[in-house]
């Protein structure tokens, strides 16, 4: 994929908010998303721009967009894409379709001579919509690729002299996260309950998590399939990512910590997953497409890229209003394309709504850790926020949000957010 | 539920062959799959009863089945469920309409007085009938519910000192598999490449797998779903059960060996996972509840049982033929149900269409073991087959089967099988 008119820093649109330089949805972005409104409850999808919502199902069913060149020729019917209650159906037509509705859309929102009075009635103001889960998650895998987390973590949990296991530097570890517990931004997320162990008793309690935590995640959307049994190299897996949105990987230390041993991460992370609503386009993310972190020593052939695969983003926590860390997508050990490279490498099949976290990411300064198990020490270093008030881990009441952008020249990528509030515990009654 | 006519040990259908003892699909049985056949390539819902299969879709059209009922009358257009390409839809409906299904399924095949002349032009031979997977698995979870098998790989991987860890006898420890690569009995199974680490070298290849491993399990299909943050109790766990299958979690030892610390079993289990096409009710097991093994110590308050949940099936695998292990369902520490039952405790939502399964099989007797791994110990103690073949793991070109089924009075509760053939590596070109 090359740069191209969509990406040009002069490209401006008709919806003014969409060129202040600030606007997190300038026409160079166009995410997708699936949103409904008051005067249409159905679900369908969108893009955003600047201010506004543009519907695609009707955009769709004008004929205007190229999805209907695949596979039945230009008949809408069978093949409208835009019209469900999630992403995936548009997800499964390929980069090429992808692109080529990207390039149709960008088209009609910057042209000065386009009937754009009649186009906007196809816009609703953003603060009308209601978003919803933009796709439906056929799995969810988190890695654990970035250096500086796994090397915190485990310090904390091991030891020092065990932190960075033996496998770290020749694979992106990972483990298989929970599908049907990934969430969009604005749904509550209840305290979990679970075995905890006291370092004072030889035997847990089922209580609520006092350690919950969140974890400062990108993900990556797959758009399209491999069989089963046909492993994809690094440059294939590029080509099957259809975007990117912010993840939030909720975690319950306490839980975790007990339960993790021998079969990894379960219900200490089951319990929630929350992500963005608005993916972010690969190919609105190319002119961000960086090198990571050299690789030392050189990862195996079935892992080598010929190309930059990672992306500058710059990412943020904040705590109730306020900023407790500021981290960058760059420095991600291990890329996205490796990441599914090596997950299709021994044959398992990727399907089409796969959500690939990238693992926490975390810099090598202080206040740049994603996770407040990091920033805190677990608990020996507590957060005072401006407030006064003292946070070791996530409390009841308490609103946390990620937010992230890619700075062009003159405009941003924004990835809007992925927020929730925490709610107490269900009573200890069960 | 209590033991009904369905039952009955006397109970006898107009299929004769269904009155043989030994005839794994009896009228007590009564196990739902997904078929096809020559003459309708439609993939649609059925019945085994004898050497027959009972095709629902053309059942439930004609009107006898009561699924209409559920939740729109009596109208069978919008509830048709089993015109559909898996038992998803009506595992979704509950209880109460899969025992009124079987109950009505049982009296039309064993009533003498039935105008089965006409009924018999819905019985397909099975001879005929194409399987398909039975389910559209929406999770998979892999429990390690066996005391004998967890000390086991324990004492291989870690030493006899650090077998069983300080958790296991407080909660069934599990990780999140694969749900895209689970598939049905017949698939053939390509032998996985992956990272592999020699005790002679310091970094890994990739390269195929060299222990390519079985583990005979069982696993139980999840039917009604629990929302996102509200756990439920172990008797409400048994009542979502909707029933059970054979469940083979190929393991490629030496990948899996190398990656699964510290996050847990990823590739090394993720190429495929095999399940046997008929679904064994929870109804037609009813018969075969047993105690499972005394649990010391007690568990905490949300994981204790007050009726029997274990089951009493007969368990085993043939390699090539001949058979390596025989087991039983019933010495699995952890029940189906507490399983269940703690993988909602900390609010994660369970779907229609979840597999749980129960973890590796093994008895404490030698030749009761569920995995080569043990079988073998790793290698060391290969087992030769009455042709004189060597085996230490699986080679290319072997077939492993699983069987089960549970023992009533004068009749017999088959599983069928879950087989697969091994087939080479794709080549060393990537």
């Amino acid at each position: 994929m090359t740069l191209n008119a969509s990406h040009s820093a002069q490209l401006k649109s008709w919806v003014e908010a969409a060129n202040d330089p600030l606007c997190p949805f300038p026409i160079q972005n166009l995410p997708m998303a699936i949103f409904s409104t008051s005067a249409n409850l159905r679900k369908r999808a969108g893009v955003a721009i600047g201010d506004q919502v543009l519907d695609l199902e009707v955009l769709e069913r004008s004929g205007l967009l190229p999805t209907g060149l695949v596979p039945n020729g230009l008949s809408p019917t069978p093949t409208a894409v835009f019209n469900r209650s999630s992403l995936n159906a548009f997800m499964a037509l390929g980069p090429a379709v992808w692109s080529a509705v990207r390039s149709t859309i960008s088209g009609e929102l910057s042209k000065a001579t386009s009937d754009w009075r009649l186009f906007s009635q196809l816009l609703t103001p953003l603060a009308d919509a209601q978003l919803h889960m933009p796709v439906r998650v056929t799995g969810y895998t988190d890695f654990y690729a970035s250096r500086e987390h796994a090397t915190n973590v485990g310090t904390l949990f091991r030891g020092a002299e065990n932190a960075l296991m033996a496998n770290w530097l020749h694979m992106p570890i990972a483990y298989n996260g929970r599908a049907s517990t990934v969430v969009v931004s604005g749904t509550a997320i209840k305290r979990p309950r679970g075995q905890i162990i006291s370092a004072d008793k030889p035997t847990p309690v089922f209580t609520a998590s006092r350690k919950l935590d969140m974890e400062l995640e990108m993900a990556a959307l797959v758009g399209t399939a491999n069989p089963m049994g046909d492993p994809v190299s690094v440059a294939q897996a590029q080509e099957m990512i259809f975007g990117f949105v912010l993840l939030n990987d909720w975690s319950a230390r306490d839980i975790q910590v007990w339960e993790y041993q021998p079969l990894g991460p379960f219900l200490g992370k089951a319990f929630a997953t929350t992500i963005s609503p608005w993916v972010i386009s690969r190919e609105a993310l190319e002119p961000f497409r960086v090198d990571g972190p050299q690789q030392d020593p050189q990862p195996l052939s079935y892992l080598r890229q010929s190309a930059p695969h990672n992306y500058a983003i710059q990412l943020q926590a904040q705590l109730n209003g306020q900023t407790i860390t500021e981290t960058n997508f760059k420095d991600i050990y291990w890329s996205s394309a490796q990441q599914l490279a090596h997950h299709t490498s021994g044959g398992c099949a990727m399907q089409t709504g796969d959500l690939l976290g990238s693992g926490t990411i975390s810099g090598s300064q202080p206040g740049s850790m994603g996770s407040l198990l990091e920033l805190t020490w677990n608990g020996e270093k507590p957060l005072t926020l401006e407030n006064g008030d003292i946070r070791r881990f996530l409390e009841d009441g308490d609103r946390l949000s990620l937010t992230g952008y890619a700075q062009g020249e003159g405009y941003r990528i924004g990835f809007g957010e992925a927020a929730a509030t925490i709610l107490p515990a269900p009573s200890e009654t069960g």
